[in-house]
Parts: structure tokens; sequence; C-alpha cells
């Protein structure tokens, strides 16, 4: 059975996980652990416990449990103490406390979710994503980066503060993988994270792995402004430190009303300027999702007006893999 | 196998319950549903939800799940947005929230904590209690009656408002039991409670069950302030409709240390003046637990200093059934 390890966190990784489930594939996902903001930035600064929300959105992906559970983990609380919060990362916050390590909490989340797949936490440090951007201004916190929508401001350099060193058990997934799935998903706030982490670059350079980069639809305001296809994989090798030998990359013709509601945005389609600069394989697909998500829902599974196929991401990975 | 049911809530119920599990008893628990204070109280108000706190202690008193398992559930988060909750209460209430009914929410707690037994709320109905003083004062909520402490201000009436109606299987499995266990608990914010849902009291005079009364160790300030046994067992008959057949009472010797910080808090032991007014049986034995509980801790189950020992209770319980 062929070893598959997704890298990342956010939806974009839920999206790839929740195809890839459905393959008899050995399910590996190594999932960011530098989520600051909203329900999940408050459990971290109230109780000093790890990021839930990333891991939560994974176990859920993989999760072959009953439909009750799986809406128990993503509910979110719509009044009272508990408003904005995900029942879900309550849950890994409480376990958290009366566990012996993080290990037991993956593993009695995992058990009780019934994951197909394994879901592996990047680092059990605690750290925070910093972006220094071209102008010299710093800012801390993966949700203050999220939040940051200045147009005429790139990233120059991202890194953690403090240090953090991988989770071993990341570093023999990456080790015996046959296949490493990154993106989509926010480059600077879900898929470059997981590369910072001490030893992951090195590991990523040394396996024998094939790396599949699926490319983003949509550039984002304030983290990827104006980012042709070049721009995400320069950035990407940057933190990557090699190159991807695949490219995954939409050919699907996206809604003009689509178009203008990310335009009102100030986001793009990322444009395809791809000429033979890339060396590995280039799959260009129809790679998006028919139905059309509410923008308006709290819960992040909705964030994005326009998504990827779990269905055809996971077909044409399943292509390329057999 | 003989059907044992144990009504109430609260400390008491959690003991006796426990102490059964281990015997090869039908156990089930008719569980009040009238709480309104703390963690619970918070989640009735904030999220509409029933009330969770007195079926979490008796879901994990009647628990053989792994100790990981009960101790999340007994978790209490000690800041942030969620002080004061306790995990279980939580679940309780998210559970609720994404499921089709009640029995839904109870079926899955019960499966996943592995309870030995069945855990019946005694109403599906949104209900408080109410409490009518000898001066005419009027209480509403069991926390308010809980938090009242004037003691010359004797409970002259207590009853539900608005009215509710039995849950089917709390009729049924009164029917059908061989034993009915009531105490200890406090008269009237654990116990009365349940026999105030239209319907249990007629149940209970129709059941050929015996009923075995577990008398409290010490009065409570503002509710049995100053009762003898006679007095819990008159308060009792009245919302019962019938004598219990069993009186079970304690007679080890409760520590010099332990009698004065009770008084210090004007509880005092509860003095046994039966002469023979009593018709039924009963039975006096050390049922004193050797352990002493801190009342510091925030937990329910350590709110009281002394407490009934579950084996004992179990012990002579069983000895009166077999």
């Amino acid at each position: 059975m062929k070893k598959i390890t997704v890298l990342g966190g956010g939806t974009g990784t839920f999206i790839v996980l929740s195809g890839l489930k459905e393959y008899p594939f050995e399910l590996s996902a190594i999932i960011t652990m530098m989520d600051s903001g909203g329900s999940t930035g408050r459990l971290r600064d109230q109780l000093g416990v790890l990021p839930p929300g990333d891991l939560r959105q994974s176990l859920i992906a993989l999760s072959e449990a009953s439909l009750l559970w799986r809406k128990l983990f993503l509910y979110r609380f719509e009044a009272g103490d508990f408003i904005g919060h995900n029942f879900g990362n309550i849950f890994l916050s409480a376990l958290e406390k009366v566990s012996k390590d993080y290990k037991e909490v993956i593993k009695t989340a995992s058990f009780i979710l019934k994951t197909k797949g394994k879901v592996i936490p990047v680092t059990f440090d605690k750290t925070n994503l910093v972006a220094k951007y071209a102008n010299g201004k710093i800012l801390k916190g993966e949700s203050m980066i999220d939040a940051n929508i200045e147009k005429e401001n790139k990233i120059q350099e991202a890194y953690l503060e403090p240090k953090a060193n991988a989770n071993p058990e990341a570093l023999k997934t990456i080790e015996k993988s046959d296949y490493i799935v990154i993106g989509p998903g926010d480059l600077y706030t879900s898929l470059i994270p997981v590369l910072l982490v001490d030893g992951i670059k090195e590991a990523l350079q040394k396996t024998k792995a094939k790396i599949i980069f699926v490319v983003n639809l949509m550039t984002k305001l304030g983290q990827t402004h104006n980012y042709k296809i070049s721009d995400h994989l320069q950035d990407l090798e940057k933190y990557l430190g090699r190159s991807p030998n695949f490219l995954l990359i939409n050919k699907g013709k996206i809604p003009e009303n689509i178009i203008e509601w990310y335009q009102d945005h100030e986001e793009e389609v990322v444009i395809d300027d791809l000429n033979n600069s890339f060396f590995g394989k280039v799959i260009k697909e129809n790679l998006i999702s028919s139905t059309v998500f509410d923008k308006v829902d709290s819960d992040r599974l909705s964030r994005s007006v326009l998504r990827h196929s779990s269905k055809k991401l996971a077909r044409i990975i399943n292509k390329i893999i057999s």
C-alpha cells in the first residue's frame, strides 16, 4: 500500500484528506501547530494548550465515525461563555489537560473519531509564526499575519519564534512516504509554517518521496497578492529546499460571478505563467468543486467561496501514484 | 437479576451508584433535571439546554470506561472562557445541540462512557424547582433554594414551575423495579425534585418495588435545619405518597473534628428519634466512609467533608435484597 503524506492545515488540507481517504492508501497528515486566532487562539492564551484547530479539522477529515460524532466535533457554540468555540477544540484542550502527553491526546481523539490514517502534529513545541515584510514591518502570530491586508507589502521572510523541533514521528513519516502532497492552502499561514519547524526541511530533502504541489486557485490579499504560479512555486521552494516533482494546476473555468466576488475582496485567479522554468511534471485539470460555499457561515470549512473538489483532486493524485 | 433503581442526583446518588455498580444487579438511575446553579445553570441560561450536571455525575458513577475518560468528564476548566465548567457538562450540551432528541444524547453518552446500567432523566421538560417557606417567601430555582441559609424559615411546600411530565422510561422502570433506593442526598434539592414530576408519585405508589431510604448523616442549613430522622421521613413521605420499606441509618461514630467542622457551618448530626412510629424495617449500620474529603476542592464530589461509604452502602443494600 502506497504511503501518502499530506502537509499543511486548514481547509485545503481538509479537502485533500477527505478525498484521499476514499482510496486504499496508507495516509498521514503532518499538521501545522501555529494557529493563534479565533477559538484556537483563545484556548492557547487562556489555557496554555497547544493549538487544536488544525488538528481537529484533519481528524474530522479522516474520521470514519458516525455523522453525529463528526457533527459534534464541528459544532460551534453560538451563545454564552463558549460563543465562537468549536466543541472539537474544547475536547482536545480538556483532553490535553488530563492526558499524560500530547501523543495520548492524538491517540484518544483518533480512536474515538475512528480516523483512517494518522494525524501527526508537526511539533509539540509551543511556537508562533513571524512574518517580516518588505518594508521592515514584523508581525508575530499566525492570526496577525492572516489579518494583514496591506497590498504593497510582500512577506520577505517567515520564521518561528521560538524555534520548534519536529515531532520525531513527523520526520519518520516523511522519510518513509512514497508521495507527499502540499497544498492547496494559504501559503504563509497553512503550508510554510510546517516547513519552518527544525528538521522538516532536511527530512524533505532527504526523502525519496515525490512531492505534489497543488497550486491555489486564487491569490490571498496580504499574503500572495498578485502572485502568479511561479511566485507561489518560488516561495514554496525557498522553504522546502527543493523543487516539487508535480504541479497540479486547475484548468477548469471559474464562474464569472465568483471571480467578481473575489475581485471585490481584491483577490484574483492565480495566473499560469509557467514556461519551461519548472522541471517537474505539470498536470492541468479541472479541479474545481461545483458546490459554491457560503462565505457567511461561521465555520472555517466555508470560509472560501471557491474550493478545490475533494473527489477530483483525489482522483488525479491517485492517477499520478498508480 | 434483581432490578434496582436509584432515584435522585448529586453526590449521594453518585456514591450509591458507584457502590451498587460492583454487584450483579440490573441498575437504573432516575435523575433530577432541576439543577439551575453553577456550570449547569450557566449552560441552561445561555444555551437553552437541559441541565447536564446531575446526569453527568450519574453517567460517571456507572462508567466502566478507562480512567482517562472518567477524568476527562470530571475535568473542570480553571481559567479562560470556560472557567468553572465541567467538560462533561459541555459535552452533554454540545451533544444536545447536534442530536435529534435527548434520548440520543443519553444513548451516545452512555455508549462512550460504557455505563453499566441506565441513566434516565426523570423528565425532558424544562422546569424549575420552587420552594415556599413558612413565612410566605418563595424561591424559584434549585440554586436559589440551595443557597438559602435562613435558619428559622422551614420549607412548607416544594413544587415545579412549570409542571413537568415524567419521561415514560422512568415510569416503566419504576413499575418494573424490585427495589428503589432514595438517598442519601439533599432532601429538597436532590431527592424531592424527582418526586415532583407528574406521574412519578403515582408510579411509586403502584409499583410492587420495595423502597429503601438512606437517611442523611448531617442536617443541611436552610433546608433540613434541626431535622431529626422523623422529620426527614415525614417530608419524604409527603412527596412520595407512601412509606419506605427500609430505613438505612448510620450508627458509625462520626469523628469529633468533623462534627465541629459542621457545627461551625451550623449543621448537625441527624438525631435518631425513631420510636415505634416507623412500620418498615430499620437497619442501623456503620455507613461512614473512612476517607475525609476536602471541602476546598471545586468539584461537586468533594463538597461534603463527611460522606457515606459506597462500599458499605452497597454491601448492606445487597444484603437486604438477597
